[in-house]
């Protein structure tokens, strides 16, 4: 465990290097796989004009805060959220210790892949499913379910891992703003201790700099020592008004840019903005239903409507990943 | 307010790469204020056994996690908490707009300066006096009042500015560790946003590095745009237990190494060394009556018992202030 950790520090340390100074070195495209058009090209003005020393709007490497959602923004969030994906394997990996689930909904549906008929409770189902699944346990266990199951499960359309799922685009972009001095942040409505144990190796991001929702934890020493354990209770949520309340928390500064692709994340663009000096916000609009998928104001998953009409009004750059993304995923390695 | 927050930034910037370069290039003492012993070499033993690459405890860069307390460890915490002070002097600002003070307790006794009958009704009347003086404005608005007390407010016994209390030892420890590629973090059981406005031109530990206690926040578009404001509940209390639980939520990994003074500090300091590989656990404890103070077993502020013990039998470092410090504060500029 401890050598596969160390080894993925490494790793992720030697690509971040190899390529910041290459793109530095050669005055290479920083954003190969994004077309030419006003979302690249806002990007790198915005870029431009807050590392320019002797320019107006120059801001210090220490306030170059950058935060991104991750579900729609990072990475794909179709045909449900990958954390949801998780939360269903779960079940069905635990349904044997729990022979109550059979006559029990949201989980006697969820195991007849009923989907429909489990989601029915709405809210009050998903927090069912998701205590169920995601607590009781130490949060070093957890990380550990975590990781067993990003590095095996496939989405059930791609047939790819899901961290292969991520957009090549998003990731030039993440290393471009690093490589400028700016420090990258998550903020997601997906569970923060669902995302940190891969998060560093698939984005660059460390777990300190990740927001996210969470449920309670509790101190408890153990005679073998200390544990931290996960509890059924919600702690946060962090979405809509909750992620500008998420920054402040763990930040503690406003961020210059944000990134997001919902009106989940209408909040986090809004408070922004709003800050004194040049900023930057960022809407990706899921325009592609041949690559990945196309939706918007009326969706289920990463409706996108109040916050684009906000992009219009107040001149947010918006990305229509159809047309500003030479790519969509990696490429297979 | 702007101009002075970027040169706050250059400033710290600016100190932080004299003070490393300086020192690595001549090779100079990086803890000059230290006396050589015991608490000195196991500081600088274990900084070498992290970091010297072919050795076995090795620890690569980005897990080199440091937490500190604050009040007792990195400033002083005498007579009171210097955040209470802040308290008592927003309670006499205020006291015109609550002319129903002078009848109600804890308030009618504080504005006395009563402070024993103030603090009567214990645990009740602290947090009535929090929330009185911390809550009901905007987050902005709260940072412009700390900043404005913290650069004016004098300490009644030293009649020094209370970031002029902090301990020298201290930030040369803090800055030997960055210069040893570590992230230093606060975890104090103070407030988070009562430290952030000035935690980083003192110590070098920018707000997103810091864990406190804090009372909720909640997000509100108004006609001027988006605010924060601080609500009277309670948040998070990062003492205690509560320590590896803000640890985890904040940072997601576990320090390599924790320093404390007092009993608040145990569950940090045993969370930190109950990790794998090489760990380091600290203790500053308060001997010198002399130039700050001598407290432990009995005080009310940073008691120091429970800890002290462990540190004696799991073989933590323990700081004999008056024998192991060459001086207490930084010198007058």
């Amino acid at each position: 465990m401890k050598a596969r950790r160390i080894l993925f520090y490494f790793a992720a340390m030697a690509a971040a290097t190899l390529f910041s100074s290459a793109a530095i070195a050669s005055g290479a495209d920083p954003l190969p796989s994004w077309n030419d058009g006003n979302a690249k090209q806002s990007i790198i003005q915005f870029v431009k004009d807050v590392t320019d020393k002797a320019g107006l709007e120059y801001v210090p490497s220490e306030a170059r805060i950058a935060t991104f959602d991750n579900d729609g923004t990072l990475w794909s969030e179709q045909p449900l959220y990958f954390q949801f994906f998780f939360a269903l394997d779960r079940v069905k990996l635990l349904a044997p210790q729990h022979p109550e689930w059979k006559t029990t909904e949201p989980f006697a549906s969820l195991l007849k892949g009923d989907l429909e008929s489990a989601l029915k409770g709405g809210e009050k189902s998903i927090l069912e499913i998701i205590m169920a699944t995601h607590a009781g346990m130490s949060t070093t266990e957890f990380e550990q379910i975590v990781r067993d199951w990003i590095t095996t499960a496939k989405h059930p359309k791609t047939g790819k891992l899901y961290t292969e799922m991520v957009f090549q685009p998003m990731l030039e972009l993440l290393a471009y703003l690093r490589a400028n001095g700016f420090k990258t942040f998550i903020v997601s409505g997906g569970g923060i201790e669902f995302m940190r144990p891969w998060a560093e190796s698939v984005y660059g991001i460390p777990p300190e700099q990740i927001v996210g929702s969470s449920i309670k934890t509790r101190f408890e020493m153990r005679e073998d020592g200390p544990v931290l354990l996960r509890e059924a209770k919600l702690d946060f949520i962090d979405d809509k008004e909750g992620k500008p309340v998420g920054i402040n928390s763990h930040i503690g500064r406003r961020p210059i840019a944000a990134f997001g692709n919902s009106d989940g994340d209408l909040q986090m663009l809004q408070w922004t903005t709003a800050g004194e000096g040049r900023r930057f916000a960022l809407l990706v609009h899921h325009t592609d239903a041949e690559r990945e998928w196309a939706y918007g104001r009326d969706s289920h998953i990463g409706k996108l409507d109040k916050a684009l009409d906000e992009a219009g009004t107040a001149g947010w750059t918006v990305v229509n990943m159809k047309d500003d993304w030479k790519v969509i995923y990696p490429p297979a390695q």
